[in-house]
């Protein structure tokens, strides 16, 4: 068996090279003739669906060259592929391969893989499901101009193996964004990227089992993901009570845990922005008893009211870990994230991080670009004021269309929360499915629900893009108002 | 204490838009006059680093809007600051943070935490460490272009959460390459996209645990991290000889392994081809024990002789896993990689990759982008061609300079293997140290070497930029030449 690789890389023309194509030719010539050989070869292909439909062919003198045979060898071969159908030849198009009506025979053969589709990706039409911006908004033209300058600027090193860390560009403009807008308390050395706040979440959860931990409080309403995560790391989920204004912090010191993860901004999914004095008791616990407090900032860049919103970490630097994500403020797809640490687990995060799981360095190299051109800036704010209406029209829909329904958590962030009847939730979900609108019971993100657990709806009204905003907004208004009042 | 979030927001100008910034402020106006709180806030602002030197300010009519305070004292709190030194106002360039000589005293308090570097990026000046391609040729315009084509074509969900498979669309455009280029047999859902080999290789090692294997063959020379992701898994690694053509198939059966890992196309390090009849008994080991391959095709895409290169997984599908990277042909940096996985274990791969761990949706649009125009074909058959050139010159220096050391591994990929008078290997890596020449010795990459070791350094003679490459092939000579020859 010979097997050969076929190019057209012998040939000098910039004609040649843009249609160029890397072709994998097995000749099998025991007592077969080359001619014979390459004919097979090419047909196999062909049938096998290894070279697709409408595929060119490199020249019959690029492939001779590279197969070391005569040219009229080749050209033979192609005409008698074309004779036979499974090839085309046309003036100025070249040779390629014929567009049949039941090539691919390896595609079609392969059975049907389950497609495993994110949780948050819902097929029905009007999509509220918590966590996602509007995604048809992504600023595709700002990120292809960030990114190709990034391109033009980067230096070589940048497109080679990276250290945990991520690219000191993006840390540097991280940090001074954090700072500016969050009331951080950063420097770019102690920024660590990853891909995204899980990824995040599951390196402190690893430094903190390394480091002796084993219970941390967790928001007893909040993602189950989050709890897994931290369990899957050996540490135990413990239920901190949250209510309106977030994590009930009182009770921490007798729980027994070593850290604590919170939504200080906009706890989810009840929408409080913890108060002040929380936030100080909370400090003031993990001084006390050397607790460390991760705190999950992922939406608090949309704030729409004139309230408290500055980080939790900038009131201790040394006991807080900031963690933030660009899936809310950008898009989920990029899977970048950020942590600000204590500087004395810096080192430790970092050998967890190790080499392997890092966010692409050219994309990082987009992002510090477009934060540094105030692009990320602009889109932020562009977004704000876009959610803000959207809120507002949630807002006045519900109190035009179910005046008994209580609208909740509107401070900030991308979803709401919309109190129903007690027991009226599962239906409200359900009603709304059959309109073709994907909306998640509150009961779905419970951890350990008080002794009269909330009835609620989660309503995100940054998810739906523009045009279908409207009809979502209906959607749930039949479905408020069905289900909602159907019930004693 | 309050806590204002301070914007330009509700400036309707296109000019503030160019220049608006989100800016956090705390007005603790206790017993303070506004004025007197605002001063400070800003005035901790830039004393602290949060907002740095060069920072342009809102102008005073957005700031007072923001903040539902009168712009007479947003105006006065400016010129007071400006005063003391803090801002700078000039026409036309309005309010900034002044560049001033000690600000930013939280990056300065930061202790510089060590910064790890990836073992392959080194310091050195000549960098022949293996694994990486040239950085300096990575096609920027093109990827710049592929990635804007990409996001202007993307549809909205591109940009949400994705399942774990990776892009349809790329998929589609690996299966179409795969085929045509290596011979693969693949059809799209077979297909996972993943961050890098070494994400693949965990997913395939958790797949293999779960399956109860326990034993993996690998390669008696290769890379300890592929090693120790195994055993991470819980797998151990169990050493296959390997000799001049790869791995020594004939021992494999009495090895009481499970599954077995190596580089057919270019055994690393020591180069060699996988023949034709060691390929036939590892598939018939595989059929006959039910054990599985797992092909790391690192570089296959680079040959340049006209022998045998088709993967291994060709020749059953069914038995062999087939693994890819973008590392060698574009960039590391990019952290993008492929498997072709048997039908039977396509949906428990997808359920152990999960929805986290994911590469860049829109870098896999991108590189989708660039198979599909061309681009990649074209870019892999530049590289290959100054790779040859690049060979052919270390060739030709060795013959000249150092004909005592022998050349192999030439066949394909990044990186060739010298062969050095028995015990000089360490001496020639510490001679090129000292000129500033990263070397790797063969010896760094045994597991568990034969009885009498093979005395050798890796020298990867793409990894240089084209300006430093005759430095770094004289510094090699020197190398070799100094050290090789100074011990009998």
């Amino acid at each position: 068996m010979m097997d050969k690789r076929a190019t057209s890389a012998d040939e000098p023309g910039a004609s040649d090279w843009a249609t160029s194509l890397d072709l994998h030719v097995d000749l099998h010539h025991g007592t077969r003739s080359i001619s014979a050989s390459l004919t097979r070869a090419l047909r196999d292909a062909v049938r096998g669906g290894r070279l697709a439909p409408g595929t060119r062919l490199p020249s019959s003198r690029a492939l001779a060259a590279d197969l070391g045979i005569a040219r009229n060898t080749v050209a033979d071969v192609y005409g008698e592929l074309v004779a036979e159908g499974w090839l085309t030849a046309r003036q100025g198009s070249g040779t390629r391969v014929a567009r049949r009506a039941e090539p691919r025979r390896s595609v079609r053969k392969a059975r049907a893989v389950p497609e495993l589709r994110h949780p948050l990706a819902t097929p029905l039409t009007y999509n509220m499901l918590p966590g996602q911006p509007t995604l048809s908004a992504f600023p595709r033209t700002a990120w292809a101009t960030a990114m190709r300058r990034a391109l033009a600027a980067a230096p070589s090193e940048a497109f080679g193996y990276q250290g945990p860390a991520g690219r000191i560009e993006l840390r540097r403009e991280l940090a001074g964004y954090l700072a500016r807008a969050r009331g951080v308390q950063v420097a770019p050395e102690r920024v660590v990227v990853c891909s995204g706040f899980v990824h995040g979440l599951g390196l402190m959860a690893r430094v903190l089992k390394a480091q002796g931990a084993r219970r941390v409080g967790v928001e007893s309403y909040g993602i189950a993901e989050h709890r897994a995560v931290l369990e899957r790391a050996g540490l135990r989920p413990v239920a901190i009570p949250v209510d309106a204004d977030g994590m009930r912090t009182e009770g921490l010191a007798d729980s027994g845990v070593q850290a604590v993860l919170l939504t200080p901004a906009h706890q989810f999914a009840l929408g409080g922005a913890l108060p002040a004095e929380r936030r100080a008791e909370l400090v003031d616990w993990a001084r006390r008893t050397g607790g460390l407090v991760l705190e999950d900032d992922y939406d608090g860049e949309f704030r729409y009211d004139r309230q408290p919103i500055g980080a939790l970490q900038g009131l201790d630097p040394d006991r807080v870990v900031y963690l933030g994500t660009a899936s809310k403020s950008l898009a989920p797809a990029l899977r970048l994230g950020w942590m600000v640490v204590p500087e004395r687990l810096a080192g430790e995060v970092l050998r967890a991080k190790g080499m392997e799981w890092s966010a692409s360095s050219l994309d990082q190299l987009a992002l510090a670009e477009l934060i540094s051109s105030g692009g990320y800036d602009r889109h932020i704010r562009a977004m704000r004021q876009r959610y803000r209406r959207r809120r507002d029209q949630l807002v006045a829909m519900v109190e035009e269309r179910a005046p008994h329904v209580r609208v909740t958590g509107l401070a900030a962030g991308l979803q709401a929360l919309l109190l129903v009847p007690p027991g009226t939730d599962a239906a409200v979900v359900e009603r709304a499915r059959r309109d073709g609108l994907a909306l998640m019971p509150l009961s779905s993100v419970a951890f350990a629900p008080p002794p009269s657990p909330l009835h609620a709806v989660i309503a995100n009204y940054a998810a739906p893009p523009d045009h279908l905003y409207p009809g979502a907004l209906a959607a749930l208004a039949r479905a408020l108002t069905t289900s909602g009042e159907a019930q004693p």
